[in-house]
Order: structure tokens, then sequence, then C-alpha cells
């Protein structure tokens, strides 16, 4: 029997508390568990809690609903801070951490097991993944992420047919999508497009700086070939000749938005078009009635491994979703050790994906998972409307 | 056999299209259809389309699609415009002229009725219901607003979670919903809340003006006692000493938009707190993956009564929905005339509902329809998160 601490950390997902379902309901069975409130924060000052019978229930009531019911947050996780992390831990007893997060995490965790070492503490560290913008390394993609971009890509679908409507009073609409320095969830935003008549007609990524031109000249023929034009930006994407927008800093971490809001300004003044910006929101990594049902399940599968990584004495290393060769998708769930993880920084697109998305959709398409109803054409072959 | 011709106009639903079907199943049997393009400036300039075996099979597969497939928009339906139009209809010898809308729409129907008869024109007209607003008079609601009510009431039960977690970052959000000048929408906001913890923690309806105090009363409690605060607003809100806010003008006709970004000035000014505003946007009338399954039958249905009326030989009627007074939920489709729902306006929530919330859940649980799934509450009762 261990002492194991868990928590949550970064920006929630719709399935993040799928993983620490996943997690407890295997853990709890040989091990006490004690559980940190609101991710370093918690860890630094000491709040956690024993996973008494209450908790342990509360806790398992959360398989499907979205947030991080530990509490998350930001939190400015110093040298010092790790190091009275360590020292309590220590004194508390507890064997093993682990937290489910991202980026930032993988780094904290990889920074907590070095301190444990320093103070020859025998500490075991495991990571869990989770990430709605899909920029974590050393993995194939990671929970959260899936129920993410088919949000993105339901949302923009549905909107563009909304828009298409309306294009005698509004011909122009700016979707921006979550994703960081990543383009991933924007791209999922074509992910149902099927004719070149469907928005989106253009998606920015910020892996590449925007070109003006380049941006009008499609607009420009979306409107004169369709009557209607769908543009999607991620908020990281800055233009060539400029920076990314920051919507605000908070605690000193920017957060990034309102890239759309120039492209809406930029678009009116050049085009003499109706053109609305609109933040897809934070619906995309909350909203409960669409998430995918893979998401789910490969959430929920991360818990499980990591609690058994526990018995088999793993340490240092994050579950990683290695996708196999075979025809048929199928994950492995492997380590990947945090050293690793964090060396990799944000993962961005590969080139090969932005310059061919189709074969980006054929990669995302299993992670999305569920079936896919199509959508009839935006108007009947040969129609005409006849002018009496 | 008539010859019938029907179009859709106003901001689309994600289920105008299933009323259209229902209209269309039951009313080719026994007619002849043509489809007119884009609303009343399809209607005005002559746009239709015959209903031939293509076009009825690419409408058909329309059932479950949002925004309107034969285009809808708005449009300046003038005096003269209106002339013309029912001109081009009796050269064309349209016998029935069928509109799904709103509000404009009734009353555009109503104006056509009148032309018609000063034309000595024999012309039949029909109009079936739709609004997300809720706002359309002389019926119990419409089509489209159950959807989007649990649209808003399930993207502000999740998006309460999400900052529930994140809340030692950001403390206050801060959702703008659609509405126009009525409140239903916005309303609908708390309609999943059970517990005083749970978000929104204050809503403001257009029927009342703002009042700063009062809002930033409720927010600071809701910061003292659960660490964060969601506030939804419509976006025809003003302020008690101010007036609406524009997002644009559009036409001559107001985008109303903008209340809420006043609504996180004011909070960060005020309380020194991090707020976001975020518009819950188009999805609102759009996103088809939460569409109220009663609400798609009900608009199926409301398609299916207006086509057996022309049979009937009703018109100058809106197809109307009346909640009878049994104890299990039941709708009866009865007309109202065009002439009463013109005058009726903008229907705003009555007091009522605005000072008793909870009767206006109890009466839009059936519409939201669908079985509701309970959270989890927000901690763990009797926890305690121990400071080591």
């Amino acid at each position: 029997m261990k002492n194991i601490a868990i928590g949550q950390a970064g920006g929630p997902t719709s399935v993040i508390n799928t993983t620490l379902v996943g997690f407890v309901k295997q853990a709890m069975k040989e091990n006490k568990l004690h559980f940190i409130e609101n991710g370093y924060d918690g860890l630094t000052h000491g709040q956690f809690s024993e996973g008494n019978e209450t908790i342990l229930k509360w806790i398992l009531d959360h398989e499907h609903i979205p947030g991080a019911c530990l509490g998350s947050g930001r939190y400015a996780f110093t040298d010092e801070n790790i190091s009275t992390a360590v020292r309590h831990l220590k004194k508390m007893s507890i064997n093993t951490l682990v937290f489910i997060g991202g980026n930032g995490t993988m780094e904290a965790l990889n920074k907590v097991g070095i301190e444990a070492a320093r103070q020859k503490y025998d500490l075991q560290v495991i990571g869990l993944p989770k990430t709605v913008d899909n920029d974590l390394g050393c993995t194939d993609h990671a929970p959260g992420f899936g129920s993410a971009a088919k949000f993105v890509a339901q949302a923009t679908r549905d909107l563009s047919r909304d828009l298409y409507s309306m294009k005698n009073f509004e011909q122009v609409r700016i979707l921006e999508t979550m994703g960081r320095n990543a383009g991933w969830l924007a791209a999922a935003s074509g992910f149902f497009k099927t004719t070149a008549e469907e928005g989106p007609h253009f998606i920015a990524l910020p892996e590449k700086p925007l070109d003006q031109e380049q941006l009008l000249k499609a607009v420009k023929s979306a409107l004169t070939n369709y009557g209607y034009a769908v543009v999607v930006v991620s908020e990281g994407v800055a233009f060539s000749n400029g920076k990314q927008f920051q919507h605000d800093v908070v605690g000193g971490r920017a957060i990034l938005g309102g890239i759309s809001k120039q492209i809406e300004q930029l678009l009116k003044e050049e085009l003499k078009v109706t053109a609305r910006a609109e933040l897809l929101g934070m619906s995309q990594r909350s909203f409960s009635q669409s998430v995918s049902s893979r998401d789910t399940a490969e959430a929920y599968q991360v818990g499980v491994v990591g609690a058994s990584w526990i018995e088999e004495g793993l340490s240092n290393v994050m579950v990683s979703m290695e996708r196999t060769e075979k025809k048929d998708y199928e994950i492995v769930m492997k380590p990947a050790s945090l050293q690793a993880v964090a060396s990799c920084g944000e993962r961005v697109m590969p080139l090969r994906f932005i310059d061919n998305l189709e074969a980006y959709y054929k990669w995302l398409a299993p992670i999305i998972g569920d079936p896919i109803t199509s959508y009839p054409p935006l108007a009947p072959k040969n129609t005409v409307f006849t002018h009496y």
C-alpha cells in the first residue's frame, strides 16, 4: 500500500475528470489516496484532502463532468515552491505524486523528480497527459484534444450553414479558436468540409505568419463564387508584419486573442463587406454535449494505465499514447520520460499536415471518433432559380 | 391541386429546416410547390424554383441540418416591394404563400394579405413560427427557442465548471446571450443551476435596466462565498443610466451586442479581478449537437399542420402553439390571425417569470425536453483540505 497524491493542473478539458476517475478507480483498490486542491498552488501550500469514502464517491461522480473537479489553475511553481512541496510530501510520507496536465505540468513534474532526488527522497512521479491545444510532445495526441477538435469542426460546419442562409445580410464570419502557438484546433475546423463552397474558406495557423494579400484573395474568391466567406483563425496567429495579439496578461501569462477582430476590421475596410468576428470561446474545452466518445475512452484509459504503472514501479514518466502502424486505429500506452517531454516544448503542427490538410484529417478522424453525419450540398444540383 | 410558394425569413435556427421538411412532406402529396430563395428578397425579385424531384429530395435531406436551406436574410420589404411581390404571385398563379419566420415575417405576411385583397387577388397566406429569442406573440413558444435555450443552459453550466476549476487564475466570466429585447434566452442560462454556488450568480435581462450597484454586490458576494462569479447578460441589456449597446448597424438594422465587454471593464475597475466577457455567439441558433428533441418534433409538426390548413382553406393565420391546462405537457396547434400576431410586437418576459425564475424553469423544462443529467456539487460535503 502506497500513499499517493494526485492533482490537476493547467486549463481544464471536457475529459480531465474522466482521467482522474480512471486513475482513482484503479489506484484506490490497493493504496491510500490524497487529493491536491488547485494544482501546484495546493501542492506548494499543502492543501490536500484524504480520500475518504465521501470524497471518493464525489470524485467518481465526475466521470462525465467538464472542468477539473479538484481545482486546477495556473501558479508560479518556482524552484523555492518546488523545494517546499517536496519537503512537505516527505513529511506526509507521500510515496507517489501524480498530476494530470499539459506541457507546463510535465516540466514541473520533471523538476519535482530532480528536487526529490536532490533531497534524497524516494518519490515516484507520474504524469497523465491532457491538452485541448494538442501541443504536448512525445505522444500521438492527448486526451481533451479530440473533444475540442470535434466541437470546433461541428461549430464551424453549423455556423457556415447559418451564415450562408444570411448571405444577403452578412457576408463574412471570422471564427477564432484556441490553440496557443499550435494550429491543431484551428485546422480541425475544416474536418467536415467536403466541397469548396462549404466553410471554412480560409484557415490561418500560428505556424505561418498571416499574409494579408493571401487572406484578401481567398475571401474575395469565396465571396465571388459562393456569396459568403468563413475564415478560421487560431488565437496565436500574427500578421506577417506584426505580433501576436494579447487579450490580457494574467499573472505574467499572456492570454492570446483578438486577431479575429483585427481581421474583421481589415475585411470591412478593404472589401466593404459586413464581417463579424466570433470567438468560439471556452465551450471548446468544456461543452459536454459534443465530447468525442473515443476521447472519453482514451482519457479514462490513460488514468488506469498510470495507476497500474505505480505498482510496476515506473517513475519520472508520462503516459504517452503511441499510434501503432496497424491499418485500423490502435493506441498503445507507453512511458515517455518527463525529461524528454519537457525538452520537446510546445509541439506545433508539422509541415506534412499544414501543407496537406487531407492527410491531417485522415489522422484526426479516429480521434474525433464518432460517426460522421454528412450534410447535403449547399444548393441542389442544377437548380435554376427563375427570375419572373 | 394548388400552386404553393414557400420561403424562410429572418435569423435561422437549428430547426427551421425541420419545419420546412414537415411542411413539404405533407404539402407535396396534393400540390405543386415553389421555393423562394433568400426570403422577401427572392419574393420581391421573383427568385423561385419549381419543386422538381431533385429539389424536393435535396430539401428533405435537410430535416436535421441547421441554417435556412432556401436562403433567408433580412430585406427591406417596403410597401412598393410588397405590391410588386403580389403582382408577380398573381402572374405566376400562386394560390398560397407560406413563410417560416418570426415577428417581422408575420407582420410582412399580414401586409401581403392586405395588399392581395386590395389587388383583388385571392391569395391564401399562412405563417409558420420560428424564433430563437422567443419574442413572438400569440403562441406559447416557437420552434427554435427550445434548442437555443438548451444550448445556453448547457454552455453556462459547463463554462461555470470550467471557470470554477481556474478560480485561482480567473475569477469572473460574463456570458452574453442573444435575445434582442427579450430575456427568455438569458434567463434560460440558470435552468440547470441547483445550488447557490453554481453559476450563473447574476442574470441581467433587457426587461429591466441594469443597476450597477446590484451587479457589483452580487459579484462580490459570489467571489466571497464561492471564489468565482458567472454573470449572464442578454445582448439587449442597458445600464440604468445608459442605452443598449450596438455592435454594428447593417442595412438599418441594429445588431445588439457589447454589454458584456462593458461589464468586464466595470468589474475589472471596481473589483480589481480578472474578468472575461464571452459571447455565446451564433452557435446558440445553429449548434446541431445539442438540439432539443422536443423542439425538433414540434418544429416538424408546425410544418405538417400548416400544410394541412391549406386544404382546409384557412388564411391570414399563423400556426400558434397553445399549451393545454393538462398536468402533462401538451401542445395544441391553433390558428392565430396574422393581424393579432403583428399587433403583439415583441413579446418580452412577463414579470411573473422575471420575479420567479423557478416558475419560468418549470414552464421551460418540457421545451428543453431531454432528460437532465444532474451534476455533482462543486465540492464534496464536509471536505477538509488540510494545510500541512
